[in-house]
């Protein structure tokens, strides 16, 4: 009963994601949607991505949020555009919220659209909103085992980025192995090492944004 | 429409927990929900906490995870009985697959029964599965923020661990604003701090534990 449900409710927002999709293309702009656990740190590396290309390509983010504007507000203060979404308890973003907050923006006026979904490793890689990739952060501190255990998102993702690589020599965290996983379940992905508050990684990953922004 | 369906699907939850709660109470075994994100250190916490209780109180395990047996493994290595739940991609547990768990567990011989749900923040808060209390277990690493921006799991637990402690001293996370906002969020919530590499608070813990299995 429950798997029928949400067969409908996914093939729903397949179709919105589509129309986004559509739209974005139209609009020449690249949209990424940006997947993580909760605390796996993707808006202090989001905060360090607009600071490193705000100057060289015009971007905006979504924010999606179950409730509280507080990532909405960090990436204001970079000076980047933001629409904040409250789910208002939702566990991930769908095609449709996309749909709706892209009223508020010009697209024209943008070369990549940032869409930062809730906290969860689960949820969020099976709806599609349209996005022409997605990229799952992974917390050094959230363990080695978790690419096998969440293989969803891993699988649908272009790239990984093991982020708090700055924390490596604190946990038990096995990099080879984790890598090996990340690539066994999708061998075409990227994968960054990353640390913000030392700097890894970070030249390299912006580099590789950029260069999907021009394709 | 989506917000419809869900109605739905809880309501439904929602009877089967009922009589997974009468069946526990007549059998008088208390029932913990353990809860928390990937990687927030929910299997090595159950680890170290059978080693400290199963001379005390006869306990089982409930396993919950997307696919993959490897938590399932660690704690049968425990020698304590445990079962896999494999929710093929499935972001929460729900009362019916704990009902239909149980038929595997010889409940009388049992005193205190942990089901540890899958790594989500958000979802498993939402679904009663007959527990008598739930436990979340928020990482040190995960950020300060998090009990106002998932604000349901912090309502819902008796609860909560202020886990991998020891590594404080490499994060800005602020403990006593955390502290706060989690009371804040729920005034009676009991508050432990751990770890399990260090030893930090898990005799206060497990003591604590032992204690609800005697009301």
């Amino acid at each position: 009963m429950e798997i029928k449900l949400m067969k409908n409710i996914l093939s729903a927002n397949d179709e919105i994601a589509a129309q986004n999709r559509k739209h974005f293309a139209e609009r020449r702009v690249i949209v990424m949607n940006l997947m993580g656990s909760p605390g796996s740190g993707k808006t202090t590396l989001l905060e360090q991505t607009l600071t490193r290309l705000t100057d060289k390509i015009r971007i905006a983010v979504i924010e999606g949020d179950l409730f509280t504007a507080k990532d909405a507000e960090r990436i204001e203060r970079t000076g980047v555009d933001v629409i904040q979404i409250n789910t208002a308890g939702g566990c991930h973003l769908d095609a449709a919220m996309i749909q709706k907050a892209c009223e508020s923006l010009d697209l024209d006026a943008l070369d990549l659209l940032i869409v930062e979904n809730v906290g969860n490793l689960v949820c969020p890689a099976e709806f599609d909103i349209g996005e022409n990739f997605k990229a799952v952060v992974l917390s050094i501190t959230e363990g080695d085992d978790k690419p096998l255990k969440y293989p969803l998102i891993f699988k649908e993702s272009a790239v990984t980025l093991l982020n708090k690589i700055d924390l490596l020599p604190f946990t038990n965290f096995n990099l080879q192995s984790a890598r090996r996983d990340v690539s066994t379940l999708n061998p075409t992905i990227k994968i960054f090492e990353t640390s913000c508050t030392r700097g890894d990684g970070l030249n390299d990953w912006t580099q590789w944004l950029l260069e999907r922004t021009a394709i």
